[in-house]
């Protein structure tokens, strides 16, 4: 399978280069190692791998999807085998340290490579993005011995992650969870509860399973302010690393999902006594860090993950548009309205207006929510490498306040882009015979995991928005602002899109104080699932203004280049006539304090 | 299995008494026979039928697609007999003359009598969809022998019926058909040729399949002007209705779907030469009507078709909503906001603003889409029925125009709304263990299957709006207008909503007007999709603004009425809140004449 149709190769380039200038970070101590030719390198194996290893068993995984024989998980081998190739790229430490085998790569670069494999079969991908913000959770926060026990054999492919959050009676209320984790003599914990949705909680794809488990130590504090982090392998290791007994994590079944079948998604028993480890009931645990951080330090992991599941949102809607694309250029049907002779042979679909709106739509979305996940990754290296703290500072919180939208906007549009890419295919594209509809099963996940979009919503408007003052905010309007200021002096065809932008960065300063102006907290976030849908498209805006002034810097070349910028133009304008416009509506409903879902009583329904 | 998850049985009343007044239909020759009372049993009959013996195989028939063995088609045994138990309630019939064993009910009850089949098992339900649109096309355009011979035994459930238009190479473009029919001296024709997308087209449900086909007579003019129409059954019947030998109509292959799984979907192969009926080459067709007129009278079945794609996009809609409420008020997870207190014990997820938006808008999108699908059988109703002549112009003309708005925005927004009850489920909705992903999968053919949403688009701005010199849509706009006027009088509740969709009717003229102003054919259907979808929504918003009305007239009861009408009231404001002013941003664009799609090349993607 060519890589062609999974991501776009020049629009990386673009973006990370033409754009975001990643080269440049090479000239900080932690990338000195790197050049553009490094950078290059390790995407180009990237996109190999994943089509050659991942994108070649991605429907198989989908038609026969996980499942339980004698108590073990049976998964198709190419899982394995992909997984395994995966394992010798050396990618799940593309960001970290090299003293822990890391690459030390940018987190631009290492989520565009990631992408690549999200694109090409997201649920076999599942398993290293799990074991990654595993990893790098414990990194920020485990001692030198659990980092040394856990995370050097995740980094070697041996061992798998999971993070182990929702129970039956809490999935978005973490408040409610109830697993216990009782404290042992010898300073381990042993634990008992039962966890939910665990994706990857279980299989024989690695010799380990390491769970990070949110947990209470008796006597600590209700709601979030009492959970603690532990970490419940699988498969206890002794002190030189070895295996030892099987720990009591025990699955009890498998969820059955539209999408995503690939990626085992389970519910696990700790400490049910079906295992006894050294003779004694419950699941070894140890605790991370220290007791009741566990929610904070889990957001480590959260933080990564929700971006990633934008990444993996955008990589799917990303493949759809350009097997939509290569479809539409093949297939012929119907004539042009102005010449509808019928004895005149018939035109590719492309030709048709509106088949060009639905692939100008899935490529406003795609290449907006691809350069907004870049973006993201760009963000936390300078948080990580800027040279002065006030940038790190200022990264951190910006991408603090960009986490939601970056989550919840390519789950939203990308699978809108999904959507549109089965209608390119008309009826070929509602059948199993082609991938698309596959891309859209898959993709209905994300709107969902690492926190819904109405949690997103209320993240963003209810604490990123509202943190230290409006700071956060106030950074992302001036960022915006500093944009729109050099398009404006930029004239040409980035200036038409200045005006609009500005106007709806205006909006959102003044939405945000006539919500919060209210006094009614409830009130406030009563519509905060439309402020986050009006502020993630002005952002994606945005994203469209910098690549539109990208795109004036590099001139007006001949030939494929030409045709290349000349799309990303066409993309922009799409986007601010098709899509920006749309949150008129949007801000004035926000702006009025509208109280109809406040007001409509459940006896109403 | 309860009817109360599939539809309202309160909103069918409603819609088809309170507001629709269909009993005042009894009142024409045609429907002397029937009552009030006849009106509800039918209706209790029909949800009853539906909840015991389709809703109860939905799941398995999604689970076990039909397969072919040894030639045959192989479906769960549940199908058939919940279609044998169909066939004696006579509904398929339900419109039909008593003297073909019709019922001779409405078209708007037997349109709600058949919808509780779609919400049940939209994919069981495909076969007497077929069936009946089938027989109702031989009835207004067969001969009295055809219609002995074929509709009889369609009506008694002994045959089923397909309609076969597309073809591998001709699937939205019909002008472009090869199937060939010669004719041979007995007045009969032999056909040749392969059809694709055929639903209900291979089958062991039946005695017999009636194929109706659309050919071409060699000699006939090309394009869609040398279409005709032709009976094809299965197994050839002789002249006393006893079944004969097989004709050469051959299953190729089976269509493997991503929803509406239930439905076998076929390739077929008309005189390839497999069987040679009579000894003869050629699948043997009788000619319907005249030659060359195929087209026109396959669109006697595919408005009828479109109309209730939109009934089955509505009826999936519907019963998605039902559950997600019924979920909702189930399902405790977190906290209001004014009261976070972790000790508290958790409310149910309805209590939750965004949640009930989700809900809101459902109830909005399904309920209003039901109200269209019910008017426009009302419509059919008065096309039929009305003692003047004028007024049975007029409904023809206004069905004329509705029909491309009837089949997408059902199509369009009850998928957004199964795309919500999904949401509302969280991760359980995204298993199969729950309903609701099945619903959103089926729901994803209705917007390709009898038209796609773009085709609908080209029908209702470039053939139905420009008809009779704009005749339908003047129609419409006054239709609409008539109802801003006595909502303006109406005071209170109503008036509040006349406003809005009086501009709003006023932008469509405007836009219509500047579209065709352009002179320019290509350029004013090159965004034919946003007009489509704005007027759909002004649409909606008209049924919304109409309900409200019939609201006003129920005065304010106590109790459960009071309730239900409330929610009415509320479902009105959240579309006139929340869904029409997302039309302004459409039309703005349309009156632009943008050339965004238009100016876009090729090689720019």
């Amino acid at each position: 399978m060519s890589s062609s149709t999974l991501l776009s190769r020049r629009d990386l380039a673009f973006l990370l280069h033409d754009w975001l200038d990643v080269t440049r970070l090479t000239e900080r101590p932690r990338y000195a190692e790197h050049s553009r030719d490094t950078f290059d390198a390790v995407l180009d194996l990237a996109a190999q791998v994943a089509a050659e290893h991942f994108a070649t068993h991605n429907k198989a995984a989908d038609a026969t999807e996980p499942s339980i024989d004698g108590g073990r998980v049976r998964i198709i081998p190419q899982v394995k085998a992909a997984l395994d190739v995966f394992a010798r790229t050396g990618l799940l430490a593309a960001t970290m340290d090299e003293s822990v085998g890391g690459m030390q790569l940018p987190h631009a670069v290492a989520e565009a490579c990631f992408a690549w494999f999200q694109a090409a079969n997201v649920g076999t991908a599942a398993y290293p993005f799990l074991t990654r913000g595993n990893a790098n959770l414990l990194l920020a926060h485990g001692s030198a011995e659990q980092i040394d026990t856990w995370v050097t054999p995740m980094v070697e492919g041996r061992f798998f992650g999971t993070m182990c959050l929702s129970e039956p009676q809490a999935g978005s209320s973490l408040a409610d969870i109830t697993t216990r984790a009782e404290p042992q003599d010898d300073g381990t914990y042993r634990l008992t509860g039962t966890k939910m949705w665990i994706s990857g909680g279980d299989h024989e794809l690695a010799e380990n399973i390491v769970h990070l488990v949110l947990a209470r130590i008796p006597g600590g504090p209700p709601g979030v302010k009492g959970i603690s982090l532990f970490i419940v392998p699988k498969v206890l290791v002794d002190g030189d690393g070895r295996l030892g007994p099987r720990n009591d994590v025990v699955l009890v079944g498998l969820n059955h999902k539209m999408g995503y079948r690939g990626t085992t998604n389970t519910l696990l028993n700790f400490g049910e006594g079906v295992h006894r480890p050294y003779g004694r009931a419950g699941a070894v645990g140890y605790l991370v860090g220290e007791p009741h951080q566990g929610l904070a330090q889990m957001f480590h992991m959260m933080n990564e993950a929700r971006i990633g599941v934008g990444a993996g949102a955008t990589a799917l809607g990303y493949t759809g548009y350009l097997k939509s694309l290569a479809y539409a250029r093949q297939r012929p049907q119907g004539r042009p309205v102005a010449d509808k002779d019928p004895t005149a042979p018939q035109v590719p679909i492309i030709a048709h207006p509106d088949v060009r709106r639905m692939l100008l739509a899935q490529k406003s979305y795609v290449e907006g929510a691809l350069a907004l996940i870049l973006y993201c990754g760009r963000l936390l290296d300078e948080e990580k490498t800027a040279p002065a703290e006030a940038d790190r500072a200022r990264a951190h919180l910006l991408l603090d306040l960009l986490t939601p939208i970056a989550k919840s906007w390519p789950s939203q549009w990308c699978l809108a882009a999904n959507d549109l890419a089965i209608q390119v295919h008309g009826g070929y594209g509602y059948t199993r015979d082609y991938d698309v509809e596959q891309h859209w099963r898959d993709n209905r996940l994300n709107p969902i995991h690492e926190g819904t979009h109405g949690i997103q919503a209320l993240d963003l408007l209810g604490r990123k928005v509202t943190m230290r003052a409006g700071e956060g905010l106030e950074l992302l309007l001036e960022a915006i602002r500093a944009t729109v200021t050099r398009a404006w002096k930029a004239e040409g065809f980035a200036a038409e899109l200045a005006g609009p932008l500005g106007s709806a960065i205006d909006r959102i300063a003044v939405v945000t104080r006539r919500l919060w102006g209210s006094g009614d907290p409830e009130l406030a976030l009563a519509n905060a699932a439309l402020y986050l849908e009006a502020v993630g498209h002005v952002v994606i805006a945005w994203m469209w203004l910098e690549q539109a002034l990208a795109v004036e810097a590099l001139g007006s070349p001949d030939g494929a280049e030409g045709e290349f910028l000349a799309g990303k133009r066409q993309a922009a304008r799409y986007f601010f006539r098709y899509e920006l416009p749309k949150t008129a509506a949007q801000f004035d409903l926000l702006e009025s304090l509208d109280r109809t879902t406040l007001d409509t009583r459940e006896s109403w329904f």
